[in-house]
C-alpha cells in the first residue's frame, strides 16, 4: 500500500485488499479480503466493502453503505449515506436446509451491479441487482432502482422512473441546458 | 457459551446474553444484556440486538439491522441489509416531560413483532410493529410492512401489498408452481 | 465536560466537541470536532455527528443516524433508527474534476435543515435539505420529506404529505382532540 493512504485507527482493513494512493478509510469501516479500491477515494464511517467488490478512482462513499461481492463502481461516483446495494433476487437464509445447496456456488444466486462513471446515488436509495447505472445518472434520495438507466438520467421514486436529465455537474437540465454550468445537451431535451 | 461460537474481536457482546453453538457475530455488532440468539446464526457487521429480542436457529442477519426489545425472529429467517424494525407506534423522545411517564412502563408503549419460520425480509424494508410475518413470506427490498402477512406471501411496495406467492425456496410461484424447485402449491394459485 | 456524561468505551469523541450534562453516547457513535450536543441526550450506537451539527437538550437519536454539518435539531426531538439527513441537493463526488471547485466553499453546495422542538422522525425516514420541520410534527416511518411542515403535522408517504395532526404527546388527533391525553386543539380539526 502507498504511504499516502489514510486509515482511521478504528477502521478494519483485512489482509489482501488493494487500496490506491490518497484514499481515506474512516472509522468503523471494514474492508474485507479481496476488495479492490482505487486512488483518491473517500470511504466514510461504517462502510463495508466485501471481497469481490471493485471501486474505481475518485469515488466518495458516505456512511453506512455496504458494497457487496458483485458490485462494481467506476470512477468519480458519489454514493450517498445509507445507500443499499443487493446481490440476490430471491434471498433466503443460506442456513435453511431447502436452499443450502444453492448458496454453495455463486453462479446459482449472485447477481451483479455496475455503477458507471460519474453517477450519483442519493441518500437511502436501494439498488436492485442485475442492472447497470449509466454514466452521470443521478438517483434521487430514497429511490428504488429496479432497471438499468440511460446516461445522464434523473431517476426518482419507488420504483424509480425517468424524471428528466442531469448535467455532468449534477444539476437538472432545463430544455437540454444546464442552469449551473451552461453546458448544452441538445440530445437530452425532454 | 459453546466453544464453537465465533465472535469477531471488534464485536461487543455484553454480559448475560445467550448465544447458540456455531453462531458467528461479526465486527461492530453489539449484543446487549438479555438478548437470546440461537444456533448456527450469522450476525453481520453493525447488527444491534437489544435485550428482550429473541432470535431462533439458522438465522442470517445482514449489516446494520437493529433487533429491538419486542422483536422475535424464528428459525431460518433471512434479514437483509439495513432492514429496520420498530417497537413504538407513537414515538416521542422519552426525555420530553409530557411523555416521561409513558416510557416508565413497557406496556404503555412497547409493541411487538413476530417473524415466523423461513421468512425473508429484503434490503432496506421497514417493519412496523404489532404484526406477525407468516412463515415463508418474502418482503421485497424497500417495502414498508404495515399489516400481518399470510404464509408464502410476496409483499411489495409502500405500504406493502400482496403481489403473489413465493416457494419455500424463495422463488416466485407461477400458477401455484415453483419454476426453480418445481414444488406445487395448489392452494396458492393466484 | 461534565463528569455525569457517559461515553461508551467504544464510542469515538474527537477533540473540541461540546456535550451537555447527563448525555449518553453509545458504542460506535462518532462525534466529530465542532459538533454541539445539549444536555440529557441519548445518542445511540453508530450515530455520527459531524462538525457544524447542533443538537439541543433531551434529544433521543437512535442507531445509525448521521447528523451532518448544516443540520440543527432543537430540544426534545426523537430521531428514530436509520433516519437519513442530507445537505446537498445536487451531489456529485467532490473528487470529480468538473465539480471540485463547487465543493471548496460551503455556500456553493451546503443546504441546511432545522428540526424544531418536540418533533418525532420515524424509522428510516429521509429528510431532504433546505427545509424546516415545525414543532411537534411526527414524520411516519419510511416517509420522504421534501417540504417544510406545519406544527403538529402528521406526515406520511413518499413524498410525505399531511395526513392529519398529532398531539404534543405523539398520538394522532381525532377531530382536534387527543385520544390519549385528552388535550384539545380546536384549531387542528381536520
Amino acid at each position: 500500500m502507498h504511504s499516502e493512504i489514510f486509515i482511521h485507527p478504528k477502521a478494519i482493513v483485512d489482509e489482501e485488499v488493494s487500496i490506491g494512493a490518497n484514499t481515506k478509510i474512516w472509522a468503523h469501516a471494514h474492508i474485507l479480503k479481496g476488495a479492490v479500491i482505487g486512488e483518491n477515494c473517500n470511504i466514510a464511517d461504517n462502510v463495508f466493502i466485501e471481497g469481490g467488490a471493485v471501486i474505481g478512482n475518485n469515488v466518495t462513499i458516505k456512511n453506512n453503505c455496504s458494497i457487496w461481492n458483485g458490485v462494481h463502481i467506476q470512477d468519480e461516483v458519489f454514493i450517498g449515506p445509507s445507500v443499499i446495494f443487493t446481490n440476490d433476487r430471491f434471498p433466503r437464509s443460506p442456513r435453511m436446509p431447502e436452499v443450502k445447496e444453492r448458496y454453495q456456488k455463486e453462479e446459482h444466486w449472485l447477481q451483479r451491479t455496475l455503477v458507471k462513471k460519474g453517477v450519483s446515488i442519493g441518500a437511502g436509495a436501494i439498488i436492485l441487482p442485475n442492472l447497470t447505472i449509466a454514466p452521470y445518472t443521478s438517483i434521487a434520495a430514497g429511490a428504488l432502482v429496479s432497471k438499468s438507466t440511460v446516461e445522464h438520467a434523473l431517476m426518482l421514486g419507488s420504483p424509480a422512473r425517468l424524471h428528466g436529465y442531469v448535467c455532468t455537474c449534477g444539476y437538472r437540465l432545463i430544455a437540454g441546458k444546464c442552469p449551473e454550468c451552461h453546458k448544452n445537451y441538445p440530445e437530452l431535451r425532454d
